[in-house]
Formats: C-alpha cells, sequence, structure tokens
C-alpha cells in the first residue's frame, strides 16, 4: 500500500525532507493535499484527518505521513520512521541514532532560517515583522549558517567515507537532508552562500552529488518538486542577505 | 555501568528532559559537568569530549549522551535512545513513534519559549534584545502557549488511559516532558498561566501526579534539580508575563 503524506501543497517546507526520502527510495506514495478533490484528496481532506477528535495519535501539525493504520508526525519522527523501510540508514543502532541526530540538527538549521523571516510570529506577515527580521538574519548569516555548516564539514571529515556520506558508507536522509539545506540557503542568501561555500567543499560536494543521483535528479526536474517561493520555509528576501 | 549525562551544569535547560528520565527510572547516571574537576569531571571534560576530532559522532551542542562506546546527542533522540531502556515508552512500535512525536513537539515548545527572551540571537544579551523580546513574548503568551496546552489536552482526551498517560496506559517520556512544560510555562509566565490553566485540567493533574510520585518527588527536592534561574530555557522577566 503506498504511503500517504500530508503536507501544504504549494511549498517545499518542512515536507520536503520527507519527499525526497520518498523519492530517493523510488517509494509508492501520495501526496495528499497536492491531489484532486475529486479524487478524494486535497487540502481538505488533510485538514479533516488532522483535527479528526476520533485520532488517537492526532499531528500538531502538517507534514504528517499514514502507513496503513500508523499515523505519525513531525518531520525528523517520521523521518526515523521511514529510514529502515527505505533503506535509508544503516542497519547498526549506532549508526541510526547518529543518523537521526543529523536529521535533528537539519531541522534546527531549518526553524532558525524560518525565524529569520519570521522572528516575531508565524501568525503574522513579514511585512510586520521586518525590522526585527533584519536583525536576525544578520546574526543567522554571520553566526548561524558556519556554526551549522561547519559541524556538518566536520561530520564528514570524521566519517569512514571519506566525505562520500554523512554516515557510514551509504546515502542516508541525512545526506538528503543536507541536500536541501544547502539547496534552501543558496535561495534565501545567494550572497552569503557564494561567499562562504568554499568553506565546506565536502558538503558541496556531496550536494552536487545528491542532486545528480538520478532519482532525485529526476525528481527536481518534475512537476512533482515545488519550486520555491515566498510563502515556504526558506524565503529570498534581498534585503536579508548580505549586501 | 553508568549512564554519562553532558550538559550545561547550572541550568534545568534542555538536559533536565534527559534527567527526568532517568530519574524516574532510578537510572545509573552521572552529571559529568556538574562533578568535580578532581574526579575527572566538569565542564571542561564535557567541552574537550564534544571538541575532541576523533570523534566519529560529534554532538552539535550538549546535551548528549555517553553509553559505553555510544554518543548520542540531541535532547529527543536520546530520549527515544532511553526510552525502551529505561521503560518510559510503550513496546509497540506505533506508541513508540507516537511518544517520540510528542517529545519532539514539547522540544519546540520549549524553543519557542526559550525564543520569547531571545528572539534576535543566542549570542547576545536579552537586554540588547527587549523590544523584539516583549513582541515575541505577546504572541508566545496570546497564541502558542494555548494552541500547544491545547494540543496536549487533546491528546489526555484522546487516550486510552482516559487521561492518566498521554500514551498507553503507562508512563512514558512524553510525561516526563509535559511536566517539565507545565513546570517551566508557570515559572516564565505565572500570570498567563494562572488566568489559563483551568483550560487545560487532564494536563495540570498529570503534571500533578508526576510531581507528587516517589521518584520525581525526591528528585525536586535534592540538590539534584537545578533552580530555575534567568541563564535558563524558561525565565521570569516580569515585563514578559501577562500584564
Amino acid at each position: 500500500m503506498a504511503y500517504e503524506l500530508y503536507y501544504w501543497p504549494t511549498i517545499q517546507g518542512r515536507g520536503e525532507f520527507i519527499r525526497l526520502a520518498l523519492e530517493a527510495a523510488g517509494a509508492d506514495y501520495v501526496d495528499v493535499a497536492r491531489g484532486a478533490k475529486a479524487d478524494g484528496q486535497g487540502v481538505g481532506v488533510m485538514m479533516r484527518l488532522m483535527n479528526d477528535p476520533a485520532l488517537a495519535h492526532p499531528p500538531f501539525a502538517p507534514p504528517f505521513l499514514k502507513d496503513g493504520d500508523v499515523l505519525v508526525a513531525q518531520t525528523a519522527n517520521i523521518l526515523a520512521y521511514l529510514g529502515p523501510r527505505l533503506g535509508l540508514e544503516p542497519k547498526d543502532e549506532a549508526g541510526a541514532v547518529f543518523t537521526r541526530q543529523l536529521a535533528l540538527t537539519i531541522a534546527d538549521v531549518a526553524a532558525e532560517a524560518h525565524d529569520t523571516h519570521h522572528p516575531i510570529a508565524v501568525s503574522l506577515y513579514y511585512k510586520d515583522q521586518k525590522p526585527e527580521a533584519a536583525r536576525r538574519a544578520k546574526e543567522f548569516r554571520d553566526d548561524r549558517i558556519g556554526k551549522f555548516m561547519g559541524y556538518f564539514e566536520r561530520v564528514l571529515d570524521a566519517g569512514p567515507s571519506g566525505g562520500e556520506f554523512l554516515v557510514g558508507q551509504a546515502l542516508t536522509y541525512a545526506d538528503l537532508g543536507l541536500f536541501q539545506t544547502i539547496e534552501g540557503l543558496r535561495y534565501a542568501f545567494p550572497k552569503t552562500m557564494q561567499i562562504n561555500e568554499h568553506s565546506w567543499p565536502k558538503s558541496v560536494a556531496l550536494h552536487d552529488r545528491v542532486a545528480a543521483s538520478p532519482k532525485i535528479a529526476a525528481y527536481l526536474a518534475s512537476p512533482r518538486r515545488v519550486a520555491f517561493n515566498e510563502d515556504d520555509l526558506f524565503r529570498h528576501y534581498p534585503e536579508l542577505d548580505q549586501a
């Protein structure tokens, strides 16, 4: 039976980390909220399921995944659930645990990137928190991007694959997450990334290998990949990038 | 062999979720950074381990846990590692996955509570981001606390235990996390909580049962429990609470 992914249909957002894992594994899945109402899909179906008072294990928010009777929410938790099923984490416990640890650190980068344009409240528009966004974005550019990216580079330096993979000797969802992180940072902060990327050569090379891998390359070229946009987690506001 | 917990010694912070799990289970553990230099412990030992270039699985930041040869970081990931070992999650996969999902949502509350006093940057003092903190705290008080707490109340309403536990029919680390969330929110936002707590009766009752359980009551009364303070994740600044 196909996995059912539930996420906002017009953004990459946190759901993109799940989409990339499903796509890299060639898994059978339905991106339910992007489907047509006539096919019993769409955002309304997602909202009704999420708000169903009969749910024993309700999600707090999208993304969530339905696998038969099991409903799983929280991005890193969905990835941990899919990891062994899709062959995207090592079989040894220490390796699987480290993959989850990296996915959580990647989720932290995404949350901080989001807060550069929404430092005050998710319920307000960007235009209503621009001065605060300018301050937070500067700190993120000057301090946090380098701290996070330097960490991933350190992990690639320390690993057994010579920098080919973050964990062990094969592709994991952590690698897909680092690919998406670099994609998003490049979209949101192109000047900052252009100036600093040379400091993280193994991370950039990993990004390029993931982008060129057949299943991911096909996905990125397909209409299933939502384009970056300014309703998304990573947003390009030139005033928030390096001058 | 005793678990070794590594976390900042003078705050509860994210490490407190781990301490509570270890204490509730009566586990043998060493809170390494709180120990004496003469005993080969202390913050210096933590920093040296974290920054050791030979580490195959380095942490990005404390807390991290050492269990023999295994090093685990990221709070929710440490809890997922300890859950089955300490008997603090259900044995069925769907229940274990839901426990992890709730721990991640609890981590989101903690991160948002932290950002009420640090909306711009962790590298700056609160006094350097007070106007932004006032705005963010208002949104957190008016919108986010109710959304999160209403969710946990919904989970307690929907569960099989009649509201006694968040997951299944026994104590999990999610229950301990909800206890700590309410403790922290009460410390940071006493007026807001006093006005609103009646809306979440099952959550408050769960908090009270956890606080009164023998192992946790003994822990809270011991010097092992760090007192709340204004270097911590939850901070009481009266100007950030309801007027």
